[in-house]
């Protein structure tokens, strides 16, 4: 425990990012200071929200720097603390970034219980990926008995708890997933009513109508683009788009266009509304004891693909934003 | 009495309506069975929404038949009167579509108060372009005292309310307008903050960022396409876009591609919401009722643009598609 591994930005990507856009660099282990502790990373998290900030453009939350350490949520273990809250030996979870050991002041940092569930967890479905699909399906989507939900990315870490969460709602539920291996996976083994890939299906609207008989009343979007499009000329009355991400718009080299489709927001009463899961920070207590429950009764499902060592995350992180997971994209870094 | 003089659909227009597209013809007045009432048309109202009534796609309302009369809101007198509500010299509005009499059952009329003020601005300041304004922006923008709040289609029946119902809520209000008449009109004569004419502006989204400096929390949409896109990179976090119409879209031969930013939701946390006004069918009376008060305690102005002659009704209508009119444009078919 000398050296300090990290991934730092190198380049910002101009497309889709390339593994020569990182760096692993070596730094010394840092010595907690007053009021902080020193965490060694176990798990950590790749997500598509990392592809906005390594855009220079200013968003709601500043970019990585280029030469700094790459964001991202860490589950990792407390070795020294002066932290009043925190004590050597805890697990905990926060914003350590893709490095082997970071210090923190315990801002947005908050203990896991390991009895719980496996610690990796606590970065899908008893994490940030699960607080997403549940504040925003239930607290932006609203879904009502009997409707019908629609989620792209469906077997991503944030769309597979969104189908599973409106199916407890008592919703019908149909997938939109990449491969047919994802569209089984969320029928078979998470109880959607159906899925379909869409990178073989020739007219995405033809088989979202042929899917959604009664028209669709909440769309949970993590994709965007044209199947986006396809699910508004399908939305019903009083229809609300859950706008959570955007993924087959991040690595476009020039900005897409798309048909204009405001005007059916009109006709249709409609609502889109955008969300960041932080909007709802006060309640993330209730939406994890609530997951945790889901889970304990054998409600949720969820699948972990795990990538073994630090020097492998922008390679997991480029795979993610391909479409290559199944569930959420976690990074090993060192055993509990 | 012995013709009605009627304005008919002949042929739906492909792109921009043309006065051809529609024909003038005399059928019988018709007599009023029981639970009926003959009304005389006085004016008739010309508006956005009828564009979308002449094509052929299904949408919240049933297209106009090809050789059935348009149609239109209008105020006129009951001449005739077997219904229990409404009586022979009353003044009523409802839509009783474009021509100079019409049978109704009372189902969409409602009396109007001739003492209140001008019987034409029941199509207007007091009919459902005010609630259309009233509750657009009250129930779906909720603009807060402070807040910038931006109109398209400024000077419109619409739009020129929305801004002057926004300064007295205490916001500072922006409009877009089409002719640098229009923009004068706006601020020198109804109160906006400022107005730009965008058919003079070279590049909106730069003018827009001078005149909003503080962003913009509210847009209320009447007019869509390159407008609305340059309002998007100004939204300020939990901006509320009101999706009202989308004028620019209506008369296009093949619908319009723009960029997407759907994104800019996401960051913003912010909702884009259509509605309809008969969706607060129930609350029509409080909106009125506050209307008028407004108007009596000088705190709205109206202007009406006023075109003789049923024969002339397309040409009104195709006039305002163009944005020929400042404020309200209505068409007088009879004296009272």
């Amino acid at each position: 425990m000398t050296t300090n591994k990290q991934i730092t930005l190198e380049v910002r990507p101009a497309g889709f990012p390339k593994e020569s856009d990182f760096r692993l660099v070596e730094a010394p282990v840092p010595t907690p200071g007053p009021g902080q502790f020193l965490v060694q990373s176990l798990y950590l998290s790749v997500d598509p929200y990392m592809r906005g900030r390594m855009n220079a453009a200013k968003s709601y939350a500043p970019p990585v720097e280029l030469g700094g350490v790459m964001v991202g949520g860490v589950v990792g273990q407390v070795v020294e603390s002066h932290h009043p809250r925190f004590a050597a030996g805890e697990t905990v979870e926060g914003y350590f970034g893709w490095q082997q050991y970071a210090l923190s002041d315990g801002v947005g940092a908050r203990k896991v219980d390991p009895s719980l569930a496996p610690i990796s967890t606590a970065l899908g479905v008893l994490g940030m990926p699960a607080l997403t699909a549940y504040f925003g399906l239930l607290e932006i989507g609203k879904p009502q008995p009997g409707e019908t939900v629609v989620v792209s990315g469906a077997a991503g870490a944030v769309g597979s708890l969104v189908g599973q969460i409106a199916k407890i709602q008592g919703c019908r539920v149909v997938g939109i997933a990449g491969t047919d291996e994802k569209a089984r996976y969320v029928v078979e083994e998470l109880g959607f009513d159906s899925a379909f890939n869409y990178k073989s299906a020739r007219n995405y609207r033809a088989k979202l109508k042929t899917l959604c008989p009664q028209g669709i009343d909440v769309y949970f979007d993590n994709v965007g683009g044209a199947i986006t499009d396809a699910v508004i000329p399908l939305l019903n009355v009083r229809a609300r788009l859950v706008i959570c991400g955007q993924i087959s718009q991040y690595n476009l080299e020039r900005p897409e266009m798309g048909p204009r489709w405001l005007w059916a927001l009109i006709v249709k009463q409609a609502r889109a509304e955008g969300f960041l899961v932080f909007q709802f920070a006060d309640r993330f207590e209730e939406g994890i004891r609530q997951m945790a429950q889901w889970l304990k009764e054998g409600k949720l499902k969820y699948r972990e693909n795990i990538i073994e060592g630090l020097e492998n995350a922008p390679r997991a992180f480029i795979g993610m934003l391909k479409g290559e997971n199944i569930g959420k994209q976690l990074v090993k870094v060192a055993d509990a």
